[in-house]
Order: C-alpha cells, then sequence, then structure tokens
C-alpha cells in the first residue's frame, strides 16, 4: 500500500473515532443525566487517548516522510497531506506530561471559574488559573520552535486561525480600535433621538421553539440531516449527515435565542456543506475558526439583519406569541448599539472591541509581556479606553466572565472578529453576485444565497488556506475595511 | 503486572468502548436524525472491530493461560477470570470470515423481513433467510465442538443463557406444554360469564408520558440517574449511573406503554443495583438473559398485577385521563386471557406456548432435523395443538412475525419463558421474607422489594451462575412448578 494510502486509511478510522466522540459530547451536554457524568468523563479520557495513540504512532510520521517523495498525487491529495501533517503536527508536537498536566489544569481551573465567577472572587481564581497560563507559555514555546513563528502567542493562533497571520490580525484590529469608538458615539447619539423598542413579555418556551424550527427551516436546515435541541450554552456540532445545533430560551425575550439559533445553523449549513468526496478525511473539514465564524456571523448579521428577514420573522412571531411587531422594529432592536460589559450581550459595534481587549491581554501574557496579577487593571484601562466603562473590582463582569481562558484557550478571541470581516467581505461579493441580499429574501427563496456559499466556501472544506479561499471568493484576502464598510452601510455611518 | 492485572486493565478498557457503543446505539434508535444512518453504522463498525481486535489480541490469549496458574486470586477474582475466558470464547471461536459472512446476511435478512413481512412473502424472504439459517448451523457446530454441548442448538442457547442447561429447559417446556393449554381453556371458559372492561379511548401522548414517569418513579428508576424516552421499539439500555428505557405510545390504547414501560423500568433497575465495585469489569455484568427476564416479567407481571399497584395506577390514569377506572378493572384488563397469533401481544398464560412453540422449530433447525422449508407447516401445526389457532398461508403472522431470527439470533427465545419463571419462583421466596407483596405496595414504600431484589439478585452480577443465583435466593434451581403455582393463584385454578 502507498504511503498515501496507509494515511488516508489511518486519518479514516480516527474520523470514525471522532465521531463517536462528537456524540458522546453532544449528548453529556443534551441529554446525559447527572449521575452519567463520571463514567462518561472516563469513556471520553480513554476515546481520546486511542486518537492521540493512533495519531502518535511511529508509522505516522514514517508514512508523512515517504509521502513528500511519492510522486503522481493531485493537487486535492496534496492539499490533503498538508492538512494530514497539520493535525500530526498539533498532535505530536507536544510531551504527552505536558498534555496531561493541561487537561487537570483546565479541568480545575473550568470548575473553580464556575463557582467563583459568580463571588467575583478573582484572588481565588488566581490559585487554578496561574498555572493555565504557565502551561499554555510552555505549551506556546514548544510549538513557536517547530512552526518558527514571530512570536510565542502567534503559534497558538494558528491552533484556531491556521493561515491567517498574527500581522493580517494586527493590521485589522488596528484599523478597528482606530475607528469602532467613533462610530459607536455616532450611533448612540442618533438613537438618543429614537424610542428603543420593547421585546420584553412572557414568551413560551415551546412557542420559541417553533419560532426557532420556523427560521432554521427558512435557512434550508434539513431536520431529516439534523436536529435542534436545547443546552445551557448553544453550540453547533455533528458528523456527516447529523447537524445538530442547540439553543437556550429564556421566557423573557425571544431575540436571544432567535438570533443564536440563526448564528449556530450557519454553522451547520458550513458543515453539512463540506465536500462529499473528501469525507473523513482532513481536507474535508471545515477551514479554520475565522472562516467557520465568517459563517455563523454572515447567517446572523447579514441575512438576519436584513429587513425581508426581519418582516419574515415578525410575521411568524406575531402569530406566535399575539404580537404586533414589524420587521423595522425587529431590525431595529437587533441593530441597536449599547456598549455593555458583557461580551456575549455586545451589540455588532462593540463586539470588535472587546475581542481586540482580550487580544491585546492574551498576546502580552502569552509572549510574557504582561503577568497574571496585571490583568485586573489592563482589563478596566482598555475598556474605559474602548467602550468608556470600567470594571474596577468588578471582575466577574470584567476578565471573569468568559470560560476561554480557564479552559486554556489562548489565542481563540481573533476567529470571532476576523470571522466578522470575512463575513462583511462576503456579502460584498456574494451580492455582486446575486445582487442585493435583501432583495433575494424578500422573493422567498434563499437558495442563491445558499448556493453561492456553497460554491465559494462550504464545497472548499480545507482544499484551499484560509487567505487563498478569501481571495477566490472576493478577491482580497481578509480586510477590516471590509467591516467598517458593512457598519457604514448597515448604520448610515 | 500480573497476569489477573492485564486482563483487568484490557478488559477495563474494552469496557469504555462499549459505553461508547451503547450511545451510539441509543442515539441510533432514539435521537438519530436518518440522514446521520450510513455514517453512524461506518463508525459502530469501526468501533465494534476495535473491540474485537482487543478481544482477539495474542497477549489475551497468553494472559488468559498464564492466570491459570496464578496464586492468591479471591473467588470473586476468580469468578471474573471465569467470566473474561466466557467473552474471550465467544468472541475468539469464529473464524473472522463467518463473522463478517453472518454480518452481511443478517443485515440483509433483516432489511429484506421489513419489506417482505407486510407482504405476507414468505418464499422471497426464504432468498435472504435461507443462508442466515445455513451460517447460524455452522456457527453453533464449531461452538459446539469448541463447547463439548450435547447438540449444536445447546451451543447457541448458552450465547444467552450461559448456565442454563437444555436438559433444564427441555424439563420446563415438558411441564408447561403439558398443563398451560388446559389452563387456559378453563380461565377462557370462565371469563364468557364477565365483561372484558374496555378501555379504549383517545389517550393523549403528553399525558401517558406522565402517567410512564409517575410508575417509573414509584418504582424507584432515579431521573437523575436515567432517561425515558421514545422509540419504535422499546428497550432498556445504558452506562453505569445513566440507565436509559424507551417505550412507544398509540392514542388509542394506554395500557401498552404502561406497561412496556413497567417491563423496562425492571431491566433498568436490574442494571442501575449491579455490584459498583465490580463496574466495567465482566463479572459485574448482569448475568444472562433469564434473569434480566426475570427481573423485568417480576417488575410487570408480579408487581404490575397486584391491585394495590393497579390502584395506585387507576387513580393516576383517572387524574390524567378523566377515566373512571377501578384498580379492580385494570388489573382484570391486564390479565386477560385471549389466545392469538402474535407473541408480543399475548397473555401471560398463552406466551410460554409461543416461546416453546419457537424453540422446538429453531432447535430441530439448527441440529439438522428441519429446514427452512418445513418451518410454515411446522408453526401452522403447533399454533393449532398449542393454542388451537391456524397459520396456514398466513406468514406475517407465523412464523414471520418476529425480527429475532432474520437476525441470526436462534436461541434467545427460551430466556423469555425461563425469564417467566424465574420471576414466579423469586416472588414466593421474596414474599416469605417481605410478606404479601400487595400488602407492601399497598402501604406505598415499595423499598422492602427493591431491597430483596438487590440483595439476592442486582448485587451479585455475575460472580455466581446463573443456578446458583436461583437456589441462592430460592433455595431451588429454575423450576417450572413455579411458574405453574403462580398461574393458579393469579388465575384461581
Amino acid at each position: 500500500m502507498s504511503a498515501y494510502q496507509s494515511l488516508h486509511d489511518a486519518f479514516q478510522k480516527i474520523h470514525y473515532f471522532e465521531h463517536c466522540l462528537t456524540i458522546l459530547h453532544w449528548d453529556q451536554d443534551v441529554m446525559m443525566p447527572e449521575g452519567g457524568a463520571d463514567e462518561r468523563g472516563r469513556a471520553i479520557g480513554e476515546l481520546e487517548a486511542l486518537v492521540h495513540q493512533h495519531m502518535c504512532a511511529p508509522e505516522m510520521a514514517e508514512w508523512l516522510t515517504t509521502v513528500s517523495r511519492q510522486e503522481g498525487l493531485t493537487e486535492e491529495q496534496l492539499a490533503n497531506v498538508r492538512e494530514m501533517r497539520r493535525q500530526w503536527q498539533n498532535s505530536n508536537l507536544l510531551p504527552e506530561a505536558l498534555v496531561r498536566e493541561q487537561a487537570i489544569a483546565h479541568s480545575r481551573c473550568q470548575s473553580a471559574w464556575s463557582q467563583l465567577r459568580g463571588q467575583n472572587d478573582w484572588r481565588t481564581f488566581c490559585d487554578s488559573f496561574t498555572p493555565v497560563v504557565r502551561l499554555a507559555q510552555e505549551q506556546a514555546r514548544i510549538r513557536q520552535a517547530a512552526l518558527k513563528t514571530a512570536t510565542p502567542y502567534e503559534a497558538l493562533l494558528s491552533l484556531y486561525s491556521c493561515g491567517d497571520s498574527v500581522a493580517l490580525m494586527g493590521d485589522t484590529f488596528s484599523l478597528l480600535k482606530a475607528q469602532l469608538p467613533d462610530m459607536i458615539k455616532t450611533v448612540s447619539e442618533r438613537q438618543r433621538r429614537e424610542t428603543r423598542p420593547v421585546l420584553t413579555g412572557n414568551y413560551s418556551v415551546a412557542r420559541q421553539e417553533q419560532l426557532s424550527r420556523y427560521v432554521t427551516a427558512l435557512l434550508g436546515f434539513d431536520f431529516s440531516r439534523g436536529r435542534l435541541d436545547v443546552s445551557a450554552h448553544p453550540f453547533s456540532t455533528g458528523n456527516i449527515g447529523d447537524q445538530r445545533i442547540t439553543t437556550r430560551y429564556q421566557t423573557d425575550d425571544f431575540i436571544g435565542a432567535l438570533y443564536g439559533t440563526v448564528h449556530e445553523t450557519g454553522h451547520a449549513r458550513y458543515e453539512a456543506g463540506l465536500p462529499t468526496q473528501w469525507r473523513g478525511q482532513p481536507v474535508g473539514l471545515a477551514r479554520n475558526m475565522s472562516i467557520h465564524e465568517s459563517q455563523s456571523l454572515f447567517f446572523e448579521k447579514h441575512i438576519g439583519t436584513t429587513l425581508a428577514f426581519c418582516e419574515r420573522v415578525a410575521t411568524q412571531a406575531n402569530t406566535l406569541f399575539a404580537t404586533a411587531l414589524t420587521g423595522a422594529q425587529l431590525k431595529q432592536a437587533v441593530c441597536w448599539v449599547e456598549p455593555g460589559l458583557i461580551r456575549v450581550d455586545a451589540d455588532e459595534l462593540s463586539y470588535p472591541l472587546h475581542i481586540i481587549l482580550r487580544y491585546d491581554i492574551e498576546s502580552a501574557l502569552i509572549n510574557g509581556d504582561m503577568t497574571v496579577a496585571d490583568i485586573p487593571d489592563a482589563w478596566h484601562e482598555k475598556m474605559q479606553h474602548y467602550l468608556g466603562l470600567g470594571t474596577e473590582n468588578n471582575y466577574q463582569d470584567g476578565c471573569m466572565q468568559d470560560v476561554h481562558w480557564p479552559s486554556g484557550a489562548f489565542g481563540y478571541f481573533p476567529s470571532y472578529t476576523l470571522g466578522a470581516v470575512n463575513a462583511a467581505q462576503l456579502r460584498v461579493a456574494m451580492e455582486s453576485a446575486v445582487g442585493d441580499i435583501n432583495g433575494v429574501i424578500a422573493e422567498g427563496d434563499l437558495s442563491p444565497i445558499m448556493q453561492w456559499l456553497q460554491e465559494n466556501i462550504w464545497q472548499w472544506g480545507s482544499l484551499l488556506e484560509s487567505q487563498e479561499l478569501m481571495r477566490n471568493a472576493t478577491g482580497k484576502p481578509t480586510d477590516g475595511q471590509s467591516l467598517l464598510d458593512h457598519f457604514r452601510r448597515q448604520y448610515a455611518l
């Protein structure tokens, strides 16, 4: 058997183990009674160890060496080998002792965070958070040495947004932070002369679920190839032919669950549109988190905020909730700008500043230019600077608000804002091909939009690097200006 | 590491892979959208191959040889080794080619069966059923040679009811078939003078589910350590701390789902009561299918038909369905005797005859004393003889009614009736310890019943062989007379 075929088969097998892990995790978050937690943790651990063992098998290294000299591989097969090597490297770079130490530290810190955030107890939290940072620094240095990145932090970024350089992020974020505070001020001042639509009420979970199913179906989600359920934190996961999204309902507000569902539907449609001929192979997977987030944000911020979409949703909501909401009111509510302390509640204009703040801090932290003790002051100052809000002694709404850092995910945040930029950029390119998307949605058939995404993003899997993918789809690499242009149009700036 | 410890660790690992398989199968039957079927089948196949590979690893055979000479093992550890060897033998006896051929033949025949049963097409069905029988005969011969059983059929029986000899089954079934037809006649004649309670109506699924949850909780099922869901065919499965049962609701009848739930709760409580100190080890598993079925039937036929239980359920049902049912009416409905063609709809008195008929045929088939072509006539004649009903040219309600044979499960049926005998026998022993169970249930606290089962059956796992377990619990091995005695009492014969 050729080295390529051996690699192909080995990754195919790993893919099926990952299928099992996907269902074990989904079940844990959505279905499993609490009594199953202990045993489930062990079963997942055993299966993860198995995947790691297969990924680190000595043959794998041999095949990856031999395959470089193998002739006659197609361009797509070579892309597959590139992605195999990437996965292999991610699994093999770290010494097993570090991996195990991290697993324990993350689990400990996450559970400390769950408990201490509500108590605003930063000092005690630091006891378990400091080792998490130290281990992340160690991980970053090992990755940097192997990947030859400019900084340790850049080596972590590539775990989530491989192919998007730290220089690109730096440029993008400089551009955004220079202009967003003024944009926010302008919109806020204008809003003072408007009345904020009141959408609070009592919305039954059953009817909200009907509304979620309605929009999910409108967005082309196929319920014979997927599910919509409830979990504590919304997410999207699944396997080929079986995409699973979750949401959570609050009875005094239906917007949160509704747009959460729209967002997750974007992730799910990307996954469902990946190239079937490459299923089970690394090159058949979604490109990276910046591209993934571009799809969910395209659904949420571009399709979801069009007047045509809001009108359809308002009609449906009025039937379900006996309200008398217009599309314009819904759009106004969804696009209302109001800086606040909490990232996940942030409006579209403030959101990038939340990310940039975290990027500033986590990059300094990982590169050794800041210590854990410096975080609260840095957070407070940046919050003041970017959004005019303070977090002095308010850790729970400040640097303790996200689960990302306690779980060791440094370098993940930037993908949210790169995704927003990519989404805005894709919209411009798409509209030059299919026309104004508000018009397309008003016609009632969203398939031209979906087909464009299928052809330009989904069907490519990981065949192209992220910036090639963006260039092919939009004519240029990720460019922060695209997001600013979108904001100017969306908020008439 | 000692041979015993090596075996211990190897089986612990296999146990976690089985945990994954349990969830993958449950999800497939309860949650998965149809689009996921193809990929799920492959993932399950890959994981099953992994389990098989671990079970057939050469070290395993070595350890099993070495461990026989290892000194200082406790009696419980020796029982664990006995169960390990049994599992190992079941996995290793058959050549891989036969296993693969069977998997294909069963899958093909099951899907032919799903399609052809409704069309009453026995002739076409035989095309895929004949190879299933041929392969089962081959499997039986191989197992017979290794296990030194008297007949090939006995070697298949031990797959489901290990420890219960074919002689025991023969004696039990002779006793039952000699007396049951007359008992049925007597009860039927008496019933002619009674009015059968009419329980048809329109029962909403939501309220039936409430009723199911009520009885499940009454029977001590802990919803923080388990779930109740809906599936096409009711079943019980799960992992440690996470028992999962399913039922199915029909809106014109609530008895079926209700007693199905009671039955599955019995299975689930047995699993939940297995010895925690042996979790993940072969000796910690449920004994065999005859014991498993004794627990579900104890719940369904002994707890479930007491007047006290029926009164509680009737009260609850009256609240939910606005009916005016008495406990006595419910009991009468549940204990109504009416021979019919379909096993799964059979009353308690007819049920063993359905099993004995299948036992007669499948044993002759596997031992080579009957051919596939002989089945319909044999079925018709035995049905006439046992229950006075004919199945001439009616294959769908005759020999094509069950999925067991198309899926290759020959030797499974007897465990249903051995389970019924065991349940009746356990009741007598239990009542001599805790008093009349109707009285216990009337008091409202079922824990003495559950504690007796916990102490006498559940906590033993597979530490004892099935007949030792029965002897310890009841003072004698499985004895068909116990079931006849129960019938005499239950039907005042």
